[in-house]
């Protein structure tokens, strides 16, 4: 049973249930009946650059590289390759190579460049931008079976591995030695470790552990013209000359294709507490992360905060009304610690949830006091991407504001998808509701507009509305899921003339013929 | 008076004394009888490029932009800025300019890059590798004038600030609200905040709040043509295109003058503990670390280590015999640890430290009672540096090596003097002796070789041996000092060809006319 804090303080707590919620996984895109609309007929404007075309002999050539069985041509399975996990974009591609070397990536990016050939590099294909999936009928390069962990040092923790490790088989290796992977997100269970530091994923434990542009220490890169750059050194400190792999991190597969990744993590911590709070205002949220802050400081390592909607949502998407907490609120509050020492762990989080009561800013609050609950708790917080989705799709914003503007852009959208008669309950509104929640400790706000299906309309009233809305407030219009597809034509409300040249040069020097995953990002 | 643990855990425990150690400063190379040699004397070999020469017309142009004061052409001022603190490397810079402000930065740099001019900026000159004094008669354009703090905001803990803040101005201002600056280092009092990232400097707090990579989160650089990139956004996460400002971080002032800075500072701490013990051998330090990260966890915020060595010469340069502790120990290792509440952690240090006795880690050992202590225990390792010149000069190497290679380079490099002929206890020996002393948690040694004075015959005895032992151990040549004068040619020992090709190709881009620090790092 969930431990309230003392009786006294949190008047009510319902039970989870000692089981786990199973988690009802979106396994893939034909869950749905609809199909996903081709980008290309989406953007009818957008043409194809004048890439080869691909032919037998280079299906020969890769065959000399691949097994047959990495050279995939079938309609079907070529699908899950085509289509984001969104249902917003679906290229035609008609090949997926799955190199299990850097070796082979290397012999088959060096053939694409000289044949002038269109490549995407993907990982999970968990990203949130489009970044991942084709446009047109650029050859997917995909990552997945390149997943072997190369070396683990258990002094210096510092871990090894392929690109295409899933984050979780990575983390749970690292726990089987008392390590922790210095990120954590919600795709998890799906998304590559190559893949998170190609799109500077930042997660869930971004406040604890810092961004990829600190924990990342080397990375072994393909280049667009088939040599390998590789600075996977392990070590913590080498300061000889300018810092190269930075460049990759973030660059979502226009520079290169990332076959290893060499980052330094973090002791597990032995002790971990979860709050699950209700929290009266979004004013009230922001007071209690100040508190928390100063309260629960070196142990604090996730706070993150979610509308009532958002929370409804994710309970038809759980298929339970059993929510952690009885009573509605209108905000409610994940805080995260994790320490080495229970006891004083528990000793603070009492004493900061006692006067955070006291000062009115929390309302009503359980604690998690197994492993089970933990978990469960977390659900009504890493749920709420996926249940976003189930009335058919969603239009995701990642968005970085000032913290007190912050959650402004939430009621903003909702005002003007009802003006413009496309919100509603019934099915003949393309809306059902936009939805917030996010990192308040890193100002970070994920925006999320569940819609029955995409229409050009909602596209029209949400595009550049946010983006306008973020400039005037001197936020970013992606603080962690990138730029992709979806935000390419975006970037110039979040970067100057001088930056954007300075990446185009950049650009152009790694990949003169544009082959990269083109028609994104910059 | 210092406390130890519990009478029968440590032996023994000198009081350090309740008033502050006085530590002399060296305050300039005039203190000095012998001048320093001229770095072109030095180097007989190293040829002026065809750079133009300054005019009259210049520097009646600098008038323009610059008051009279600010033009410093007087020969004994000169001094100060041709010479490095090691008084190893001497330019004969004619000129030295010292803006105000960015935009008179941007104007200089302009007229430089146009009459190909060549420039070193120049923030504290504290710099350990000949970085940031002239070769031959490059204008000095010293940032010691742009010194204002431009905002900071208290809920995110970001600040900004002109390049020419003093460290610890920095860290001052953020200690009234609250807050730290995420880097601590022995020259806190003399260097700037531009200077350690365009130095990219590591320093004590590394351990704890990780690499400038991570913190930085925004830079104003005036770019080799006079532009003025800015990215200064103040966000915690921005994630929509390559990581320009990555490239700044650690490229020495080749790239362009950096003159603004935002950072991510961290809440400071309001318990702070230093344990400083004696220890058996190198394996029982390595073993004393490895306890610690256990134990100590989220609160141990530095971990050194000290040779007996250095800290003969440290008392030395204290001018005191009162070592902390009254016994000889091979070894010594300080352990900072800070969090928010004091009484978990000191039960945490005191668990810490009676197990490590118990397991014969540690021999002896105190602790600090107040800041008075805390300050005079650090002393002991700070001041190493500063100590490792009073016999005249120092070689200084700061290195990555995997963690149980790490001292051995100091006994490595004592004994091949010793065959060589070159050290000694008297004044007919070049080389007094060579110390080591770091950052363990880092993997990263500093070993001082304090010489009487800088002679060719100890510099060829020194290198490529000491690069060429760590290439063979696969280390770094340069953890955190870079590259500057001293290792431009070695970067071969650390780095790839490729990789070097993939950083010149950044130098041409951004300075075709290479006027930036010319003659070093790459």
């Amino acid at each position: 049973m969930l431990r309230t804090v003392s009786s006294h303080i949190f008047r009510s707590a319902r039970v989870v249930g000692s089981h786990r919620v199973a988690i009802p996984r979106v396994v893939g895109p034909r869950i749905f009946a609809r199909a996903v609309q081709l980008t290309s007929e989406t953007y009818p404007n957008l043409q194809r650059t004048a890439f080869a075309k691909l032919t037998e002999e280079d299906i020969a050539h890769f065959k000399t590289i691949l097994a047959d069985s990495a050279v995939i041509q079938d309609t079907d399975m070529l699908l899950s390759y085509n289509e984001d996990q969104m249902r917003k974009y679906r290229g035609q591609s008609r090949l997926v190579l799955k190199p299990k070397t850097t070796a082979q990536v290397a012999q088959i990016v060096a053939h694409c460049n000289a044949r002038a050939l269109a490549l995407v590099p993907q990982g999970g294909n968990t990203g949130l931008v489009g970044g991942s999936v084709p446009v047109f009928d650029e050859i997917v390069l995909s990552l997945a079976s390149l997943n072997n962990i190369r070396a683990f040092d258990e002094v210096s923790g510092i871990l090894t591995c392929d690109a295409g490790v899933v984050l979780e088989n990575a983390d749970n290796y690292l726990a089987e030695r008392g390590y922790i992977f210095p990120l954590d997100l919600g795709a998890k269970g799906s998304c590559h470790v190559g893949g998170t530091v190609a799109t500077n994923a930042g997660g869930l434990r971004l406040l604890r552990y810092g961004s990829l542009h600190g924990t990342v220490l080397g990375l072994e890169v393909v280049l667009p013209d088939g040599t390998v750059y590789n600075s996977l050194h392990a070590l913590r400190k080498d300061n000889t000359g300018y810092d190269i792999k930075q460049l990759f991190i973030g660059s979502e597969g226009t520079l290169g294709v990332i076959t290893g990744v060499s980052i330094l993590c973090p002791a597990r911590p032995k002790a971990k507490n979860i709050a699950f709070l209700g929290v009266p205002s979004y004013e009230a949220v922001l007071q209690t992360f100040a508190h928390a802050r100063g309260e629960l400081s070196e142990i604090l390592s996730a706070f993150e905060f979610m509308d009532r909607r958002s929370q409804v949502l994710c309970g038809e998407f759980l298929k339970t009304d059993a929510h952690p907490l009885e009573d509605e609120h209108p905000f409610y509050v994940l805080i995260e610690t994790s320490g080495s020492n229970k006891e004083h762990d528990d000793e603070k989080l009492e004493a900061f949830l006692e006067s955070a009561m006291e000062e009115g800013l929390v309302d009503d609050g359980v604690l998690a006091q197994d492993e089970t609950q933990l978990r469960n708790l977390w659900e009504w917080r890493e749920g709420i991407s996926e249940a976003s989705q189930i009335y058919g799709g969603v239009y995701k914003y990642d968005v970085s504001l000032p913290l007190p503007e912050l959650y402004g852009l939430v009621d903003a959208v909702n005002e003007r998808l009802a003006e413009h008669g496309l919100i509603g309950e019934t099915d003949e509104f393309p809306v059902k509701e936009a939805v917030g929640y996010g990192h308040v400790g890193d100002g970070n706000l994920h925006l999320n507009v569940a819609v029955r299906r995409y229409t050009k309309e909602v596209e029209k009233c949400l595009e550049p509305f946010v983006y306008e809305w973020i400039a005037e407030k001197k936020g970013s219009i992606s603080a962690e899921h990138g730029l992709g597809f979806q935000k390419k034509n975006y970037i110039g409300y979040s970067k100057s003339e001088l930056e954007i040249l300075l990446m185009k040069q950049i650009k152009g020097q790694y990949d003169p013929k544009g082959i990269m995953n083109p028609y994104k990002y910059i």
